[in-house]
């Protein structure tokens, strides 16, 4: 089966070195040999082999019969749209590892590969190398999805794992890890929440069937979290970790990314440095959780190359996905329950008594003009309400 | 779709119930409503609804047309395997929790499978409510399987846990196991590792594609760890799990089920009480781990109601598994390289240093007429040849 790779950046180099690396292997699963026959980027590569296939123009790829499956690996949402979409529509089934795409267009684009009896597949844009959405398609099938929640950017968790074991304040621990090529130089997407919000917004959407609309999903990053905050999050018995969540209470759906301090029996306590993991509650499964590199060019590449083994043995069959353009309304956040962790002024001490329903206090050397405490379970609305009154230093979420 | 279950017990009535439950999220799934026509226990059980449907002979189901899937959660080898057999060769697929009937006729009953045209699908036979059959031969297929280490048994991990937690030693958290229902009368199948043992065979057979006879992989139980092990692990940071492994190493296959102490940044460290956690490592992916509840009726059932639902989804379609009946000749484990943690006689110091390449030395209050150290990774064949020289009170496999 010949395929062609759209994009040699770091995945899709990556992709093109699994294939070859592990070619009989691959073979005996997909039950026929799997080649490259293109690969599109703009740049040259002089010396390097994939000169023998490299071409610059999509429509030499999307019109070659020859091409069965379509690998997209250039990131962000245009060209990456038109072409998949052009793709799918002139048969070829599709994997990608870009986010936004599909958290954007994933249900236009799985509708159209249903009516050409093609496949669209996504296991990479979510937790890099960790299996999750073909087990969430395919495995957690007998239950009704309670709740997802996932350390789903690695970057995120490297800094606040740096921060944790070597005191370091946010900014030098950023630094670091721009310098160690996990972080861009543009570090919003990842340090403001924002590429865990398109993560939880596709599983979300996979989990209920319906089309979520990331850009309706609260998102707070870590830029507020100081060293301070984890020295108190330390003496509180938990660590501070960046999840994507999404919930169903009743017949009520609330998605949102925020940081949470956790306590050391939640399974994703120890949860760290680049890795990711996501934990899914089922209402008769349970917890069930996944973990592995949440990155990186070879655990990114061997997701892709996995659905390219499904799209090898699913020709003209289209694997079910549950995805529906109907928009999934989500809930405001603010009646949601969660405990608290507050730091306010030493001189309210009294007045932070009267408002909160106190579960912990907690004071920290060389810290003598502020306390901490940690609320029983609330809603977010009445924790806001509450909170006005007080000189709030920091608050973040917390299940301990 | 008509559906009967073999075996009213634990799983069997978990799998009714789980049915019911979702019944609508099922359908939806499966692309039709599931219905248990028969359900196969030669016990009666008055007043329960079940006996609706119950039936006390086999021929009634396997020669109702109408019935296209068979559960079988009986356990134990014969009758399961006869009914099973013949199921699958009138053209119903089967889905089973039964780890004995997988390990010792998996490749069989595949071969049938696949000639038929049906499916024999096993989710719930290795760590219950987690997704690891599917995901190892619909996820991981991109790789080289290079390692698979898990917790595989609940008993035994809880009875370590009770044991580290609160200073017990083993027969007492054995019974204390008993009491609550997660160990056996007689223990035998899961403090003797003969439980991990059909686990470990199964998920080695799907990893390379052979068929294993567990009968040939070396098992030790956790019956020889005693709370003072535990407390020297404590002293070294480490805890002390029950694992199944295997590891290829160029083209040899090694497995085995052993206690082994590992350090607290080991990735299976905190799965503590009956979990299960599975850890797959790939050539390309590095390391993924799968957690969850390994047993109990719920999380157990939903496991089998996957397959039943993939067994919908795929009626007149073989879902891919590769497991020949090709034998897989598993290599001696005495050249496999391990760390070892040693307990030895106080007097014996000087022996032991002249012996060993020791990586830390321990010792512990109220054990004065002893000491314990660690080694660096060595093979086992020296490690034993070695330690015959020494008055060796305890020695456990270590990975720090």
């Amino acid at each position: 089966m010949k395929i062609a790779v759209l994009g040699y950046g770091t995945v899709g180099s990556g992709v093109v070195e699994v294939i070859k690396r592990n070619y009989d292997n691959i073979a005996k699963r997909a039950r026929e040999e799997i080649d490259v026959k293109y690969v599109l980027d703009l740049r040259e590569f002089p010396g390097d082999p994939v000169m023998d296939v490299l071409v610059h123009d999509f429509p030499t790829i999307v019109n070659d019969p020859e091409v069965k499956v379509i690998v997209e690996v250039m990131g962000g949402v245009e060209p990456a749209y038109t072409f998949v979409k052009e793709a799918l529509l002139k048969g070829k089934s599709v994997c990608t590892s870009n986010k936004e795409l599909v958290a954007k267009h994933g249900a236009e684009l799985l509708e159209i590969a249903r009516q050409l009896n093609v496949n669209f597949l996504f296991e990479a844009s979510v937790g890099g190398g960790i299996p999750i959405i073909r087990p969430l398609n395919q495995s957690l099938t007998a239950d009704e999805i309670e709740e997802i929640t996932g350390i789903l950017n690695g970057t995120t968790n490297y800094i606040l794992s740096k921060m944790k074991d070597e005191g370091m304040e946010f900014e030098d621990a950023l630094k670091e890890a721009q310098e160690k090529g996990y972080a861009e130089k543009n570090p919003a997407a990842d340090v403001e929440g924002y590429d865990a919000c398109r993560k939880i917004a596709i599983l979300t959407s996979l989990a209920y069937g319906m089309q979520v609309q990331y850009e309706e999903i609260p998102t707070e990053g870590i830029t507020k979290i100081t060293a301070t905050d984890i020295r108190y999050a330390d003496a509180l018995g938990g660590s501070i970790k960046l999840f994507g969540t999404s919930k169903k209470v009743q017949d009520k759906v609330y998605a949102y990314v925020a940081p949470k301090i956790i306590g050391h029996k939640h399974p994703l306590y120890s949860v760290n440095g680049v890795f990711n993991a996501i934990l899914v509650r089922g209402n008769v499964l349970g917890d069930v959780m996944f973990y592995g590199s949440g990155a990186g060019k070879l655990p990114t590449a061997s997701a892709v190359v996995s659905d390219v083994i499904d799209a090898a043995k699913h020709q003209n069959v289209n694997i079910m996905q549950l995805w529906s353009s109907k928009k999934l309304n989500l809930e405001a956040t603010k009646t949601l329950k969660n405990q608290f962790f507050v730091r306010v002024a030493a001189k309210e001490k009294e007045k932070a008594e009267k408002l909160f329903d106190i579960a912990e206090f907690v004071t920290l050397g060389g810290q003598e003009d502020e306390f901490a405490f940690l609320t029983e379970s609330m809603m977010e609305e009445d924790f806001e309400e509450a909170a006005k009154q007080l000189t709030v230093i920091n608050s973040i979420r917390a299940e301990m």
